[in-house]
């Protein structure tokens, strides 16, 4: 497969063409952005790893009766992905507050949800990607009423699979936010990436009591390097993926 | 029925306890706030008109099947109302973008909706009444999942039956806000208030073109006067209920 012309860069990832003009090129990138983009960083090694781990989770959902866009991975900091019409949606799954739910409606991070709580995110940096529910979407003709109908339990059901991935390695998982679109034969599926950029992973091995952040918090709120903690997540996850016989490649 | 002691004041009302354990007296007030409270003027006649006008609409939607906590007007500027279990929630019903829609979501105002959009915002102050979605009012406990099953039809239900009597007297339901609550006995009833401090009414009889507000914008983007906007909504009012032997007493 062939990597041609640069179609998008976004602040993770570039996306390029390739002679399938089903299949896209994604290039992890270094840069870690947060604060709606104000704050920005690049970290040697970042790329790669967002590159193995995405890989790594959609194999393990995959497993797990959850198709995903991922074609396969073709080098250190690329994959192939299907080429997807997006939904521009932050699909945002959180099991315990945290961030912005915690600050926006006054609860404690850390306190567990009797249920899981999904929320939408309008993808729009004009905008500051507003909070948005089933009827704004609507309306605002984003997605319709049947494809929320198909986008809530397929997330719902993503997070039941990470929930079991995650605690397999000793990791809470908070929350996370993923994006969805359709194949070209109108196909719902999971797309862009699952990373620590993308979740709030809390590591259970740690003892001490406090929350041991594996996670771009830890970018966001000046706690410390994030490279060891992406390394401890591929690392955990590919021990997982090699015990379920999930391959890379 | 007797006025007893102050139970509440917000910026609106007043409300009173009064010698039946399950009825309050509601005071209209005469001031208008907006901006999250920054902005604050009192109106000559605002209670007065407000007591009407919320007294009219609960009326002319008891006639179309809604009933409501109004048990009746007692003088110029109070209620008796059933006293209720309120949801902490602003219910807001948009038939046209408008306001906070508009402003957040990037809409023109005034383009009409294929359908009417359901917002729930958490009336707290600290938090600057949060926009919230179904989950995360369940997990903050604020309602159930059946509560919600009941509110939404309703809210809906409301919107049809306001939208019958606002085209009634040549005006535009742009959208409102509404509260409900349960009395002592469960049921859910629309209470509160239905004011043009809760409604934005734009003037069909105008022929300009220009949008003529009925309504608190006229207060909240010092367009103009408030009262004679008021009053024209009360005389309106007053001629349909007449019209319908929908009586104020
Ligand atoms: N399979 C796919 N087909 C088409 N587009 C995709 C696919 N998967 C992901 N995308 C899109 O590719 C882009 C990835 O870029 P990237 O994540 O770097 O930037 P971004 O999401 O636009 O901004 P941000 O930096 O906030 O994440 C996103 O716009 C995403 O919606
Ligand atoms: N039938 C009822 N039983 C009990 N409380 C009610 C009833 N109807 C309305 N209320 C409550 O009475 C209060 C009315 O006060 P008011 O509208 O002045 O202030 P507020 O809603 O607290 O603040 P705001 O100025 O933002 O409206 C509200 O808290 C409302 O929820
Ligand atoms: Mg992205
Ligand atoms: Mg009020």
């Amino acid at each position: 497969m062939e990597k041609l012309e640069k179609l998008y860069e976004g602040k993770a990832k570039q996306l390029f063409a390739t002679d399938d003009p089903e299949v896209l090129w994604v290039e992890y990138k270094n840069s870690a952005t947060a604060g709606d983009g104000e704050k920005k960083e690049d970290f040697e090694g970042k790329g790669r790893l967002n590159n193995l781990i995405t890989t790594l989770i959609f194999g393990l959902l995959a497993k797990r009766g959850i198709p995903s866009h991922l074609v396969k991975r073709v080098n250190d900091t690329a994959q192939l992905v299907k080429k997807m019409d997006m939904f521009p949606l932050e699909i945002v799954l959180r099991n315990t507050a945290a961030g912005h739910f915690s600050s926006r409606l006054g609860v404690e991070e850390g306190i567990d949800f009797d249920e899981p709580v999904l929320e939408y995110f309008l993808k729009n940096d004009d905008l500051h990607d507003p909070f948005v529910n089933d009827d704004d979407l609507v309306v605002l003709h984003v997605c319709t009423r049947e494809d929320l109908a198909e986008i809530a339990p397929l997330a719902k059901r993503i997070n039941e699979a990470l929930i079991d991935i995650f605690t397999k390695i000793d990791v809470k998982l908070v929350d996370f936010k993923i994006e969805m679109g359709r194949t070209s034969d109108g196909t719902l599926l999971l797309a862009d990436e699952i990373t620590p950029d993308s979740c709030r992973l809390w590591d259970q091995r740690d003892k001490s009591g406090k929350v041991e952040h594996l996670d771009k918090d830890l970018f966001r709120r000046d706690l410390g390097d994030i490279i060891p903690a992406y390394e401890e997540i591929e690392r955990r996850l590919a021990a997982l993926a090699d015990a379920e016989g999930v391959t890379l490649d």
